[in-house]
């Protein structure tokens, strides 16, 4: 299965070694290497039922490759863990692999090495590698009263798919399309980054909870214009507010970079203020309601 | 839980952005990065009746880091994915900490992110990143008839060890430790390269699997004088030949090396010749015994 999987890998730019060896080697230009773990279980994050092998690879590759995009580094390489029970089909094993490397080609980045070993359920493990070209790293907690919080992407889609597919399993259409594999705005990260943007996160638990995050590190508060959310077409509000796994980007930029940043289609959601917490325009507070584990 | 963790992963030089970010940033001075997984699952790699948390947190980062000293490089960050039972005491999290950060620092890398997440058994996925400083990476593929085949580190422990747990789970001994904490020769995979190695790997799945597997890449044979071989003090031959999980470091080296790095503690042990497969002095083949996912 490993040769495999191996075989459909391919090889990009930046690889002088992948896989197949103790380890590989994969360039950073830059000097540094910004790299992040993400872990998806079966039961938790995905149920083989409702998503494939490849739309599995898919997801994974983008909730880490969208960490990255949120620091402003763009993908090089992926590494993968998988757990797989003895009867798990080969068929899914390859698809997970073709998942994984198309998504990571959205970015010129590929899966670069591995490890695979049986146990009960389905875990998938992926560390992505990312350059900064340069860059400043964008933190959680640079926001600066009286910066513009802008959303780069959509919100909603995910939760609002996993909703209707709860419903009925056999449901189809854009939104269980998103739950499958989210679409993160690749390149938009290093954009952001480069127009200044003092705090970054991507939307993985909810925009509320993450929003939150980002102004408990930076020590500020932010007044959120709800109505400006960029929420996908049949999400509700308690999904756009909260659904996770969406993978859009929030930032927080100078005033004086906003009007750049809109013209490349990002929203203005909010603004940076002095406090803490996130209020909307009624001056009402927003509580965290997004996924917990082991809530 | 994350938080516990995470404030007792420390930090270390080399390291700009650590854990609690979207992603870490880690240096990469050489201008490019070493990257290795390796996935522990509870019940498959270890038994939490039989090693502690703070155990399977030295034996993971082990494995990782012998990996990249086996392609010359030296560690800089570990990526650790841990998936947790709901019921899993934290002090097991806190101890795999521990574990992790204290193998890791044996070489001055760190821990600098992970993920956590549940599910029904303890699985943790290590990413450690390294550094080469200049040197070629050293790959399984180079080996080349007339060099010199040589170990550093000891074999059979591990598996001495796991022998003496089967057979009474309250063993003690340096055997024993040797299970639970596999004591990696840090250090001599950049020496070895720095000496010209030819083709190198470590000894995860016992050191005919490794060396066949060596050959296989290289497009050798080896003539092994098992004799010569560094077994630890209580392994049996076939702990020797086919015991997992010592990490010692297996190298082909220009003949013209050998003598320096006897002088360093190496062990010659047997010549790469034309052919293929590992025959000892009596010329008997050997074959392969050592641990088989899914076998």
């Amino acid at each position: 299965m490993i040769a495999a999987v191996t075989a459909r890998l391919g090889r990009h730019r930046g690889v002088p070694v992948g896989p197949g060896d103790d380890a590989a080697v994969v360039l950073a230009p830059d000097g540094r290497v910004v790299a992040t773990t993400d872990v998806l279980v079966e039961g938790v994050h995905f149920r083989r039922d409702w998503s494939s092998g490849y739309d599995v690879g898919r997801k994974a590759a983008a909730a880490n490759l969208a960490d990255l995009e949120a620091m402003g580094a763009t993908g090089t390489a992926l590494l993968v863990g998988l757990v797989a029970p003895a009867a798990l089909p080969v068929a899914w094993a390859l698809a997970l692999a073709d998942g994984l490397r198309e998504e990571a080609a959205l970015v010129g980045a590929s899966v670069v090495g591995g490890d695979t070993v049986r146990g009960d359920a389905v875990v998938v493990s992926v560390t992505a590698l990312g350059d900064l070209a340069g860059r400043v790293p964008v933190l959680r907690s640079g926001a600066r009263p009286g910066d513009a919080v802008v959303v780069a992407g959509e919100l909603g889609g995910s939760a609002a798919g996993l909703a209707l597919l709860a419903r009925d399993p056999c449901s189809t259409g854009p939104l269980v399309a998103l739950h499958r594999r989210p679409t993160v705005p690749y390149g938009i990260g290093a954009l952001l980054a480069g127009h200044g943007a003092t705090a970054m996160c991507d939307v993985s638990d909810g925009l509320v909870v993450d929003l939150l995050s980002l102004c408990t590190a930076s020590g500020v508060g932010v007044l959120l214009d709800v109505a400006a959310l960029p929420g996908v077409d049949g999400a509700d509000r308690q999904q756009v507010l909260h659904g996770g796994e969406d993978h859009a980007l929030l930032a927080t930029v100078p005033p004086g970079q906003v009007a750049a940043l809109v013209r490349h289609g990002m929203r203005v959601v909010g603004q940076v203020r002095e406090g803490g917490g996130v209020t909307d325009l009624s001056g009402a507070r927003l509580q965290p309601a997004g996924w917990q584990h082991y809530g």
